[in-house]
């Protein structure tokens, strides 16, 4: 393949190092140039082969992705942070959907990921166990985790108690007591899961006040047909009716609201909403939401991760991601309810 | 590695071909088998080389997978069906993010699938040019494309004019003769797109019935937010305002339906909304639409994709999905309003 690279460098009037980075997006080249060597490179019909060049480096310039849902608006979105972060770098992403329970874990586990096929894996909601890393790491492939901390595994993630604790310390500094917290489906009490500290979140917050006689807790699909059925069910019986709800996610919040539209609950005088993510149907919804950035996570961990295959040591383990609190119309004072009437 | 997946083989007690299919997913296995043989390649650190099998079969067992958009249902509804496919017959899906325009799509189709690392391709919503497809060919990598038909390409394709014009009759059997469509953003006259043959029939069947003079048209992002801000547009003045919409998609017509709840239009009484794809969400808002099954178009990709690669010939290059009319409560007779008032 030498000479073909070589033949395409000549005929665009570039070096062989300049042709080779225009074609695999690996490395700064000019926009101009990059076009007039992919035009030389269609006219010989040159065709790259990773192949030859996977036996010079060693390296496949591919990477797993492990996700549990793709159809889900937050992990969409750091898919598509990932897929566009690793593109611009040269490289593939190999794509691997593990829900949640699924019995094809160990398999893409084992088999799928521990291949000669990846120079490193992300895995993104699925919170590795260390024997799944562990493995992983002495086949000498790098993983980074986008989810819960995992032990031994560098993790992206937010202070998932945290959060939750501010948002229902949001929703009590407004004056709620009876406030109804609906999470995540998957999970028994051990689990370490992204909606089992949320959960852990809402409890202390309700604890601190005071108010752990109104305590109320549901689980849910983490999805807005999940939270629509969970909100039609929480405010069916009028006289237990919280009068806010912390969602463990935006697209359970948004559910909430379209549930409490439909059957004549006023958003937010007679219910206050608050979720996690910043979805993009937030602002459509006047939602209060603690907003991360999933496309900046995805993004954070192909550069922690290529650095980890680079070689580079890594002394954080655990990096939390930012969030923040943002107010809108959802939320509002216990009182505007009883003053609106 | 034969000595390797024998030994596999023989601690498990299955022979060599047993473990090999346990082990990759291909062929059948009894679930009972295949965990055995997990558990003895765990046991001896057993890890598979599809660089060995590949050198066997000059088969990489890797599909490249082309996609405009992760994050909206349709899209990751089929990409979901496609990887779940793949995975189950042994293969790896590596994802290419293609925003329609982005200045990527050289790179990807010139230089990315054009390597040797693909059995072959499957293209949604993109509509591959007879040249990127004739490349791909010509280097061996059958290509299978879902959405508007391509000439030369195998394609899965529902009758997008057809789905058009039987929503557009659905609304004027209804007695609706100011009927709006709100179609998709991109694309001239020209382009062989998904959202124009939509549109096209949405013409052919207000023409049809003599409605010329009602027609209007409106384009937005193919999103619930896109939805929202032309749904709130178009009901913005009140002497104009259609008393019925056709929505390009279901994601569209959520997002004007929201639009109407929330500047208090009712639906259906002042207005009738249609979609079309059966989106998640369509029962939640008791949607009209015209439903086909992503999934299994993502189905039907591979299993075409898979025959093709494997050298089956190919008779019919369109092959066209099913798509069904589902009636729910946001479409109703023009008269309605009237009478309910």
């Amino acid at each position: 393949m030498g000479s073909a690279i070589a033949d395409v460098a000549a005929r665009a009037g570039v070096s062989k190092a300049t042709a080779s980075r225009a074609l695999s997006g690996k490395g700064y080249v000019a926009e101009k140039t990059r076009m007039r060597v992919q035009q030389a490179a269609k006219e010989i019909g040159y065709v790259a082969s990773p192949n030859a060049a996977s036996l010079v480096t060693g390296q496949t310039q591919n990477i797993g992705v492990v996700i549990p849902f793709i159809n889900r608006w937050f992990f969409g979105e750091i898919l598509e942070g990932i897929e566009e972060a690793l593109l611009n770098r040269g490289y593939d992403t190999t794509l691997y959907n593990l829900h949640p329970g699924s019995s094809d874990r160990d398999r893409v586990f084992d088999f799928f990921l521990a291949r000669k096929r990846f120079d490193g894996v992300i895995a993104i909601g699925v919170e590795p166990t260390p024997e799944e890393a562990g493995r992983l790491l002495r086949l000498g492939i790098p993983m980074v985790s986008v989810g819960a901390p995992v032990a031994g595994i560098r993790s992206l993630t937010i202070d998932d108690a945290g959060v939750a604790r501010l948002a229902t310390e949001h929703l009590i500094g407004l004056g709620h007591r009876r406030i109804a917290h609906i999470g995540g489906e998957i999970g028994g009490p051990d689990e370490n899961t992204v909606h089992n500290k949320r959960l852990d979140g809402y409890l202390q917050a309700m604890t601190r006040a005071g108010l752990e006689a109104e305590i109320r807790t549901a689980r849910t699909a983490m999805s807005v047909p999940g939270g629509y059925d969970a909100g039609i069910h929480a405010m069916s019986d009028a006289m237990s009716r919280p009068s806010a709800v912390f969602a463990a996610c935006d697209e359970i919040a948004i559910g909430v609201i379209i549930a409490a539209r439909r059957i004549g609950i006023r958003v937010p005088g007679d219910l206050s909403v608050i979720g996690i993510d910043g979805h993009e149907y937030a602002e459509m919804f006047s939602l209060t939401t603690i907003e991360q950035q999933p496309r900046a996570q995805g993004l954070a961990a192909v550069t922690d991760l290529l650095a980890a295959i680079a070689g580079e040591p890594s002394t954080v383990e655990v990096v939390e991601m930012p969030a923040r609190l943002v107010v809108r119309a959802s939320t509002a004072h216990a009182d505007l309810g009883a003053d609106a009437v």
